[in-house]
């Protein structure tokens, strides 16, 4: 039953297309009984109205969803670039959709999608994600999602993330070989899948030398700039303070560089700080900030390619493909070298 | 002729509702001559199709379109966070289509929504934008069109901006007090409206104390982060260097600092900076930057706002209505004040 489409569904029924679409669409126009014969065949032969909506259309509407969390990163405005880049030559249209860190918000705009709204769908999913059965629904309508950044690993879906455990681990490695010995962690989830991946490097590296992980270490910022100032004001108050700190998002730059300024602690004299952060600005703070720098173009664009090969294949045999893109270290003024 | 509707047209043409529809969307089931039958009263009657589509279907899309040059710069985030306050709980979604700073781009985006794709836009041109036929064409088929920030100001839409030229007079004058004589500009079009207010204030002020308009000190910057590098570089290098700057977008924020470093320039010792901008890190750059800070948020929940309640109503009654939200002088240590 592969090739079941709107015309088979009508000659089996002995209806006009038009009545089957409209049937599928619940129009006001077809009367009951004939919606229930119609729906009925549909579900015996597993038929999948979407793809019927395109093709009776005759086009796919050559949009391309990118569902986000927020712009105010640097990583997703460079990220948008680099779909924009894969994309545009292939003469698709790039179509943002925030879900402003809301699983309730990011499930609303998911169930849109199912109407044929967007050809695909490329997806970094909102803090509060922990479910996936969103996404398997959209995907069960046969519109492919390809996952960036923020994946939900267990999703048969094609991946591309970054080496987010092997550059936590870098950046501690990194804050040991500068002499730290009371690293700091600053996240952003304990459920996020590279926000636990993050926190993992950091608890290798230190295991790796030897150190233990210290729960009073480890803390988990919010989207409220004011709360997390008062955490990292009270975390480098401390008797024991920290003397070296990974900053899992780019965000906490500021939080951290105004508590050092308020507490007239120094850079990287008192504390040394490593960021993940695509900020431009890195480099003209004082001291200059030491970086995890993600390879945010690279990633959206080498997602954006998957997509459009899938669109362009009809079928999703890439969905166990995972490419992992790495990021890089950065290393300035903020972790004590010039 | 003011409730022509798809019911009137087709109870005249003696045609079934459907068929009156499929012609309109010249349908491949209709034949010719019903098309051109029904396309001449459409025409006689100056029947518009997009509010039919809408009005068949039983409902708008409920989504808003907010097109914007990019997301890069805080002003947009910031403003994106307005409209979403503004319409969610009108039950609106909210969708970003950027332009990258091209008129090819914004009018390809504006011609997809003829078709009903959207139910109204949120419109910040981009920098090449100097016809205005692409949103008079797509306000002529009844889909609002609500300005903010960068408006088209000779078309009859409500527009949502800031005092832009008196905001750069504020900065330039402010410049002018700490004592400064040779203030240049640094602009990124001399076609956008809002960019031709700013220099205006900025020349008023020069011109309020007596001072003349040297047009060596105004530059016109470019999306290419090393070329306006090199530019600003090179009117830093020069004899006269300037004592002052006003920048009047965001990223050349980053260029200034930059230069400086490199150059070996103290701010606000050797030149003084104001610079249109939103950052949440203007705090903690050393100097800390004085700001033009803009109503970003203001801005888009009063633009939403405006667009909502034109939807509400099904009738563009506010077209003439142009807010201003004034920005603010946010002095700090960039031009002299710690």
């Amino acid at each position: 039953m592969k090739n079941v489409n709107i015309r088979a569904l009508a000659r089996e029924l002995k209806l006009s297309l038009s009545t089957v679409s409209k049937a599928l669409r619940d129009s006001y126009e077809i009367s009951a009984a004939t919606k229930e014969r119609v729906r009925a065949l549909a579900a015996e032969w597993n038929y999948i109205p979407n793809a019927y909506a395109s093709s009776l259309r005759g086009r796919k509407s050559k949009n391309i969803a990118v569902v986000l969390p927020e712009v105010a990163d640097s990583f997703f405005s460079i990220a948008i670039n680099g779909i924009e880049a894969a994309v545009k030559p292939k003469g698709y249209h790039v179509i943002i959709y925030l879900t402003h860190e809301s699983y309730d918000g990011e499930a609303a705009i998911l169930k849109d999608f199912q109407s044929g709204r967007v050809d695909g769908v490329l997806l970094s999913v909102s803090r509060e994600t922990t479910r996936t059965d969103h996404v398997q629904e959209l995907m069960d309508k046969e519109v492919p999602v390809v996952f960036f950044d923020r994946v939900l690993e267990t999703l048969a879906a094609p991946k591309v993330v970054t080496d987010d455990a092997e550059s936590a681990y870098k950046a501690t490695t990194h804050l040991l070989s500068q002499g730290c010995r009371e690293i700091a962690y600053l996240g952003i989830s304990e459920d996020l899948y590279i926000c636990r991946q993050r926190m993992e490097g950091y608890r290798q590296a230190l295991r790796d030398h030897q150190l233990p992980v210290q729960p009073r270490n480890i803390l988990t910022c919010a989207a409220d700039a004011t709360r997390n100032f008062q955490l990292v004001k009270k975390l480098l108050q401390r008797a024991n303070r920290p003397d070296g700190i990974v900053a899992s998002v780019e965000k906490l730059t500021t939080t951290v560089y105004q508590v050092c300024q308020q507490l007239q602690l120094h850079m990287p004299g008192d504390v040394k700080l490593v960021c993940f952060s695509n900020l431009e600005i890195a480099t003209i703070l004082q001291p200059s900030l030491t970086t995890i720098t993600q390879p945010a173009f690279e990633m959206g664009k080498t997602a954006a390619e998957m997509l459009v090969k899938i669109l362009e294949k009809k079928v999703l045999t890439e969905k166990d493909i995972r490419v992992v893109i790495p990021s890089e270290l950065v290393v300035r003024g903020s972790s004590g070298v010039k």
